[in-house]
């Protein structure tokens, strides 16, 4: 059994809970929170411990999967992690990933250790799309689509607005725009023809409703080069209608073959997802059994999903793989 | 530049030429052939000689690409050929592939050389997909689906029946189904629900339209288990509107996830592909430049798409990858 510790306990986490009861070869064997211990109950059952003990748990975990947040916690907490065990992370801040790369590198080198960053679906999956596509077709574009889904970004960017209450923001592609690209037309698209926002809005009573529209829809870096849309109701209509965290997306590339590119083809990966956090969980998942597999076979150092070959990522054998997938 | 050999020269061979044109750091050294090399001319004008000859071109051949088909050339050549060079295949006789691998890794480890066998989009793109999706999404069902695109085994098949001139078969996925699949209900489908199959048939003056038809639908193996609709069509239309080789299809992995599996996920994998050979070629030549790089890293034996980490496809430094598609 590989044994999983948990370093924060959000969402996540307990994706990565749910993830491992499907996975046979696996269990979670404790979490570590910066909380007070006691408050917290976990869905496995696994014993919750103080991070700043974590190094006298080292025998009870084969991969330590780092479950918190991009802005400010995995870009210490990853590097630090990584000295001492093989690591998971989801960092996804993509202009910051170079950067990241090293700093984890050089701790698992020093420690020996295998560190896999920047996983789940974007970066993650669609990162795989894009560099399988343009290896496969080099003579092409690629395209990539958000949505239909919840910017938990863009929803918070409107809770801060005077007179709102809560927010629930939706990313949603432009289908026109997938059908250009679909067409293998390598079309131009600007920003605002690619995606529209949707968003639902809770206001205070009496608040001034065409402000806050105005605000939301003029917001620099948020909603100023999208067509947005904005919808007022009420707290039950939000909780009742809106708590999911659906999303998923699109890659496409098109690309041209033949002795006077006279053949189009169109390679489209697409995902649809009730849960953003589960399905990024689960993707976690796959990639610590990749990182406690490379280990056991001696390679250490920072890895993407680019440096792991598939095969690592699955219970079975390369024979049973060979025999049923291929 | 990396040095690509040709041996063989039909369609794969051909779409080969023209994806090497399209990938900077590769050129096509060297074409071989059982026929006569005086009587062919190349695409890319590469010399052309006879197969017996080829030990003596080492010097000129980085990856060998065996461009023979998979019932009676490869399971003979790949072997061969591996036992001197780096080669790729795209063997593609699912249930022989294990047999194919201990054949060819045998021969590779002796040489000391990389062969990639059955690389293309089925076996190849869709195994991967398979492959990532069932690793992602455990408690899930994988689906793949063909089409609409011409099979030539059935077209064969169908050339075979007496009365008949010449014919074209579309492999067509049924349009219900992949709506059922994509719902995540999981269907139990049969083969008639998944495909159904349309032919045009050229017949001979005078021939029984009936007798063909019945024959055609009825044929063991290959329609008889699917819906077959038969048109009969004239040599002119045949060759006006049914002379491409498209191809392409679906894998489609849906899977649930949460405390009670609460949540459906749909992993969509799709290509429409205008010449199906083509396509094919241009996979092949990326995991030819994968080869070469492995090779140079001293790895050997037989490998499979599942065996290779992705950024080996790239002309890309590992470096640019990170930053530009992660």
């Amino acid at each position: 059994m590989i044994k999983i510790g948990l370093y924060g306990y959000g969402n996540i986490a307990r994706g990565v809970e749910c993830a491992v009861k499907q996975n046979s070869d696996m269990t979670i064997s404790c979490v570590f929170t910066r909380r007070d211990p006691s408050g917290l109950s976990t869905i496995s059952g696994a014993p919750v411990y103080k991070t700043d003990s974590i190094l006298s748990h080292k025998d009870d975990i084969d991969v330590l999967i780092m479950c918190g947040g991009s802005a400010t916690d995995l870009p210490v907490q990853t590097p630090a992690m990584a000295e001492h065990f093989n690591v998971v992370d989801s960092f996804d801040t993509h202009k910051n990933i170079p950067v990241h790369f090293e700093n984890v590198d050089s701790a698992a080198k020093k420690s020996g250790k295998i560190a896999v960053i920047s996983v789940g679906w974007d970066p993650g999956m669609f990162s795989l799309n894009r560099l399988y596509g343009s290896c496969i077709l080099p003579d092409g574009k690629d395209y990539t689509f958000w949505g239909k889904g919840v910017s938990q970004g863009h929803s918070d960017a409107i809770r801060r607005v005077d007179g709102v209450i809560d927010a629930r923001q939706y990313t949603i592609p432009v289908d026109e725009a997938l059908d250009a690209v679909r067409s293998g037309s390598q079309p131009e698209l600007t920003t605002r023809q690619k995606h529209t926002r949707e968003c639902f809005v809770v206001a205070e009573d009496g608040a001034d409703l065409e402000r806050i529209e105005k605000e939301i829809v003029t917001m620099k870096n948020y909603f100023d080069e999208y067509d947005t849309t904005v919808h007022f109701i009420s707290q039950e209509e939000l909780d009742r209608d809106h708590k999911g965290i659906p999303h998923g997306g699109f890659v496409i590339r098109t690309g041209k073959t033949g002795q006077s590119c006279e053949n189009n083809h169109v390679i489209e990966y697409s995902l649809k997802l009730d849960s953003n956090p589960e399905f990024t969980s689960s993707v976690i998942v796959a990639y610590a059994r990749a990182a406690y597999r490379m280990n056991k076979e001696g390679m250490s150092g920072c890895k993407t999903v680019f440096d792991i070959a598939p095969a690592y990522l699955s219970q079975k054998s390369a024979e049973e793989l060979r025999k049923e997938m291929l």
